[in-house]
């Protein structure tokens, strides 16, 4: 059976551009971009290449382009290499309740290490309240992070308005902009965001490469320390192939970006409305007026998430609970509780979310598929542990078998 | 011209059995290996196979290996993460003057923070003196870090009297084994040391992925923070095609390191004896008894060595004059300065490096070049800035305009 494959948040599969770029440099093109000779040239120059790629995608000069091993690494390097240079000024920051881990997880590393954070609340639909923002704002804020869209449930954040209020106050305004880069468009030059966290693997591109932001004339501390790479702001032998990939993806999309937009949003509302013609009681978490045109995340009431990952799973579709990042940690997602979503509805969250490669036709074959999980699963009222033998599907037992 | 690729300590080409095993990864099996379902899981059972591969080169167990970015992120990693972790315990640290600059610049970054670190000298032949590394500790003495290997000569430390050291003394112990890893044994069953940085782009395997041996019951605070990768070690999407290549490389290494070992000694010894005769004026810098089997760090007096380099390119050479990470810095190697090398030979000094992929015929290529490039630099006299129009070579046109 086909893999469907709707956990494009979690990660996607390369562009085939991509993957005919990036191969020559796996093979002759291996030369270490730091080196003088002419390997080592021919990989820099790929490479320069590449950052004006990633800049033309988001309105900034290449110059302002480092590369990073992924979101991850870029949200700690804004986070914590900001607050290190900003240390004299103070050491209060405010973002939201519902960022990625890489972002609370560093600002619980700098309240470990004696600063100060605010968490903005998010209301029923996801979304922030400047004016929550404004009054949180003190004499020694020195930093604002508001991600750019949520990757559980797509909301949208007031980016310019947010950058507006931190330009005002003259307090540095970082967003982790890696699920809003390649599918709404993000342009430097009209938001006044001074740092922007990117990702190579979300948008087609491989794994391993990430970008930051660094818009010109703001300091920021290295945070992984050693060589003169990246102007000295980020040692490490470059990651040649991913930097050339994110490129190639972010060329690749940069002239499709509104086209795909909507032809996403539309495959999405196909998607929402089948679902909803199936299993009437499904909720949408999440403001949909606000949202990425590629992320849906339902509740099916009396069914539990996970079980009915398994269960899709086992027919095929290759959806999330959430964050891939959390998946297998304990307890429901950060997000859908600060919307203060309720527990049954907590519990029973899904998030379906398309790519580039999705087609009409896998979400018609989604659609196919779907109902029947859910009415088992909800006939069988089994909201903890699903009973594998009881699904009579042709490929639990392949599947049970790879397993582990 | 064929390029003769001799800068294998800066980064290698892909070894054959990487690039098969790398690429279904960057095709099919794209999944997130935190995801739950089976594009997921797929992921996530190659890199534990990974993850096994590399403890057995080093004989560690899978689970004492975190991958990281690469070799700088391992440094910086063991070092920061081991700081912060032994903080109440002490904040002195004692490494040597010669350390990869990943490991320099980290020492730097805690001295900047309220840390004192010591660093160890070395003689001419680039050797530390145990007995200064003895008389350096000091109750607060927390960390010893040591490089298994010199990158710029090859030197190789006395591993395991360093660790016994350590280990008398109650401090944990990390060493840089980057240069070192698949050219000769490692076996930390046998050496006891705690932390040990790796690479994947110096033994064949992709650039962008790394990995930190972190012995059993070795505490450390992570040094990416966001979501539970690596056992809540090390946060951020795991580089899956990175991991399956590095695992396949030390894979393929294991069963051949004895003999790629003397086959690579013995090529070099070929290299200098050759190099001697065509240019009995060349000087070996580093101890030639205590030296990785594949690096021969020469200077060649009355040449610039960036001159050579480039005249060496010209014919098709790729060499090294130290390590990558710091070429187009200003300066000296500060490896040569320790070892007290003096002006002249210092700034003459090149980096010739082998890899698995070099050939005796490579080998006698390079022999046939290079006595020509050294005496037209040696008779025109000109250390600082070559004229490239005296070289009377037919590839210096189309070179010279892919230069930048």
């Amino acid at each position: 059976m086909d893999c469907l494959y709707f956990d494009n948040n979690a990660t996607t599969p390369l562009l085939p551009q991509v993957r005919d770029a990036i191969w020559p440099y796996f093979a002759e093109h291996f030369g270490n971009p730091a080196s003088l000779h002419q390997p080592g040239r021919r990989a820099r120059t790929a490479i320069e290449t590449a950052r004006a790629q990633v800049a033309a995608l988001i309105g900034a000069e290449p110059e302002e382009i480092i590369f990073t091993a992924g979101g991850t690494e870029s949200d700690n390097f804004a986070l914590l290499g900001s607050l290190e240079t900003l240390r004299p000024q103070g050491r209060h920051l405010i973002t939201t309740s519902v960022e990625h881990l890489a972002v609370l997880d560093s600002c619980r590393y700098h309240e470990r290490h004696g600063g100060s954070v605010s968490y903005l609340p998010v209301d029923a639909s996801g979304q922030i309240d400047l004016a929550e923002l404004e009054a949180a704002i003190r004499p020694d804020t020195v930093l604002i992070s508001v991600m750019w869209a949520n990757n559980e449930t797509g909301v949208l954040f007031p980016i310019d308005a947010v950058a507006a209020v931190a330009r005002r106050h003259g307090i540095r305004f970082h967003s982790d902009a890696v699920q809003a880069l390649g599918k709404v468009p993000i342009d430097v030059r009209r938001t006044p965001v001074d740092l922007l966290s990117l990702s190579g693997h979300k948008i087609g591109a491989p794994k391993g490469i990430g970008a930051l932001f660094v818009r010109r004339g703001t300091a920021i501390c290295p945070y992984l320390h050693g060589g003169h790479q990246e102007g000295g702001l980020r040692a490490g032998t470059h990651h040649v192939a991913g930097i050339v990939g994110m490129g190639t993806a972010c060329d690749w999309i940069r002239p499709r970006l509104c086209q795909e937009n909507e032809r996403q949003r539309a495959l999405l509302r196909q998607l929402e409305d089948g679902i909803r013609a199936a299993v009437p009681e499904v909720v949408r978490n999440g403001d949909p007026h606000s949202c990425l045109p590629n992320t849906l995340n339902l509740s099916f009431p009396q069914i539990e998430g996970e079980g009915l990952l398994l269960g899709l799973d086992l027919v095929g579709i290759a959806a999330s609970s959430g964050s891939a990042c959390t998946s297998g940690s304990a307890g429901a997602s950060h997000v859908l509780s600060a919307m203060g979503v309720p527990g049954a509805r907590l519990h029973s969250s899904v998030r379906l979310s398309l790519g580039y490669q999705t087609s009409e036709a896998e979400v018609a074959a989604l659609l196919q598929r779907l109902p029947a999980v859910v009415g088992r699963l909800q006939s069988l009222s089994l909201p903890a542990d699903v009973d594998l033998s009881l699904f009579d599907c042709p490929v639990i037992e392949c599947l049970l078998a790879d397993h582990d």
